[in-house]
């Protein structure tokens, strides 16, 4: 691992943005998603995907990087945002803060936003409530990869939940969970080190539970959450398609096979869900933050299972690693820096930051 | 089974309840759900529960037959309501119609219910917003009897989430899930029966997944959606925890063990959360609904997995059973008719009424 100063990293992100014409200000405001995933331990959300993702993208003329979020529709609780095909990360935020500042009038407000593109870590948005005392939810629907049950096509994203809570003297409740089991690159390191994966992660091409992470990859699909029917996996399909209903169909963005899909042309279509819920609207928040820590506390204290030491709350081990990466640097991957420097190298915007220190 | 008329059905449960001082109007509510549960196939939350839960619960004075519900807080977007520890389906039910009136008037409205008791099926009470072009939402704390990941003691209720959503020439969209991966009845059906449980649907008192349905009844637990921390069961922990935060924690009720503990006393604290949301307040609902039938249609024709012949929409298979009894009356397995008529004789409300027919 390579350790980064979190501002040089930062204003690398921002200078390679920009490059493709993206705002400043909406390069900065990716560059802070994005490194906020790498310093939460998500890296495959992080800067990995800087050139592979974003800047190819833009490259191509996929993503609009002057493109300015409109309103499409607006009610005393409730908004529609169109992004205009601009980058996700951006969008995303924008939208967030208008559905908090009109939670801040309403109690609750819930917010889509429609032709996006990926927003990065889904749990960013969430958490963006936390200081203004309210619960934050954001979903988001993604490029298909997952099939229904008793079905072999992919035709439903990972498509994430996301809901932040505060809490007392625990750190928050951050749930930041993708529908399928696994994301597509896990499975991805399995084929790249050549080792089957655990039956139920993915299906063939004929819908049977496969070990081999190529057939899963190649014309096969992920499971939903719980895996086969045995173990209830029609639940987390269940979920994957309440994810893209309020992000796609409830926001009049793409939904299905249409994100990244033929029809949708040029544009990813990629749709976003936000809700933004005061906690004074139900109970004094003090009482509420007590509450919270009661039931944290008690969880955590439980008996353990045999070879365990420790049980976590959601969002936890995340706030950990945060921590540490605002003492010692953004931890990257040898991977990841020799994709940035290739990039970097091919993009005109040299990777030119030297880490803080390498273990 | 045997096949019971509605009406005659309902008269029954009606007369039932009204032994115990229960109103007429919350007994018929309570009868509505019940035997809602049994036409949709949920038998475990149907009528099989008058006696040994509800009926056995205000014998001892547990539930108050002549509880009012309470406005405890309100805002614009938001109602905190106490059951008062009356029966949990009349509670829901008029918390979820206040909850729909707000959100009428304001797009979008939130509820929770305090010192409730159990309410039978989730979706119920989602479902209830269907009439209105609204999504309806609806979740609930229960007893403990799931372990959090890297846990050995049940911490958290099968906590289950519902939402549904209308659709055009399709029903609508009702999941209606337990956040655990089967319920506990389930694991006692095949303790009956003397037959091993799939291994992940539970741990023993040490916290390994066992086998042996005695061990995950007596002392162990439930694991969540998900199963063991390989196929991701902290996401099914995650959901279940959720669920507590919203009707537990939001509502100001019991949550964790609290619920059905002994420090609540000679009352189960149970809390409920609901959400109405027009679906106006972002897109025309004729165009909404013309969309979720694509994404539906999409799903239910895409290819199916080798011996498969159907995938299913959530609910689909609910809304055919219901369909089926509203014209061969409510099936009722035999082990249900039994302890109907023992727990009728014993509480002087025989049960006399007949079945359509039998099979």
């Amino acid at each position: 691992m390579q350790y980064f100063a979190i501002d040089a990293l930062k204003g690398y992100v921002i200078r390679y943005l920009t490059r493709w014409e993206v705002s400043p200000e909406d390069a900065a405001i990716a560059a802070d998603v994005l490194i906020n995933a790498d310093m939460r331990g998500v890296d495959s959300h992080g800067v990995i995907r800087l050139g592979n993702y974003y800047g190819s993208r833009l490259a191509k003329g996929q993503i609009d990087p002057r493109a300015e979020i409109s309103l499409v529709h607006e009610t005393a609780s409730s908004l529609v945002v169109d992004a205009n095909n601009g980058l996700g990360h951006p969008a995303g935020v924008k939208t967030m803060r208008l559905c908090i500042e009109k939670a801040r009038a309403n109690g609750i407000a819930f917010a889509t936003t429609r032709n996006s593109n990926h927003y990065g870590i889904a749990g960013y948005y969430a958490m963006m409530a936390l200081p203004e005392e309210m619960i934050g939810i954001s979903f988001t629907n993604s490029g298909p990869l997952v099939a229904p049950t008793h079905g072999s096509r992919a035709m439903l994203g990972t498509n994430p939940i996301a809901v932040a809570v505060p809490a007392g003297h625990n750190r928050p409740y951050v749930l930041d969970m993708a529908t399928s089991i696994v994301p597509i690159g896990r499975v991805a390191v399995y084929e790249k080190n050549g080792k089957p994966i655990p039956p139920g992660w993915g299906i063939d091409s004929e819908g049977q539970v496969t070990e081999d992470p190529a057939q899963v990859i190649h014309g096969g699909a992920l499971m939903p959450l719980g895996g086969p029917e045995l173990m209830r996996g029609y639940k987390g399909y269940g979920l994957a398609l309440l994810v893209d209903i309020f992000s796609g169909v409830l926001a009049g963005s793409g939904f299905g096979e249409q994100v990244y899909g033929a029809e949708s042309g040029n544009s990813a279509r990629v749709g976003h869900f936000f809700a933004a819920v005061r906690i004074d609207a139900f109970r004094e928040p003090a009482a509420f933050r007590q509450d919270m820590d009661l039931l944290m506390d008690s969880l955590k204290d439980s008996p353990k299972a045999a070879g365990e030491e420790r049980i976590f709350i959601h969002g936890e081990k995340e706030f950990e690693r945060a921590a540490r990466a605002e003492i010692e640097g953004v931890p990257l991957s040898d991977v990841t820096v020799n994709i940035l420097a290739e990039t970097g190298q091919n993009d005109g915007v040299p990777f030119d930051i030297k880490p803080l220190k390498r273990n």
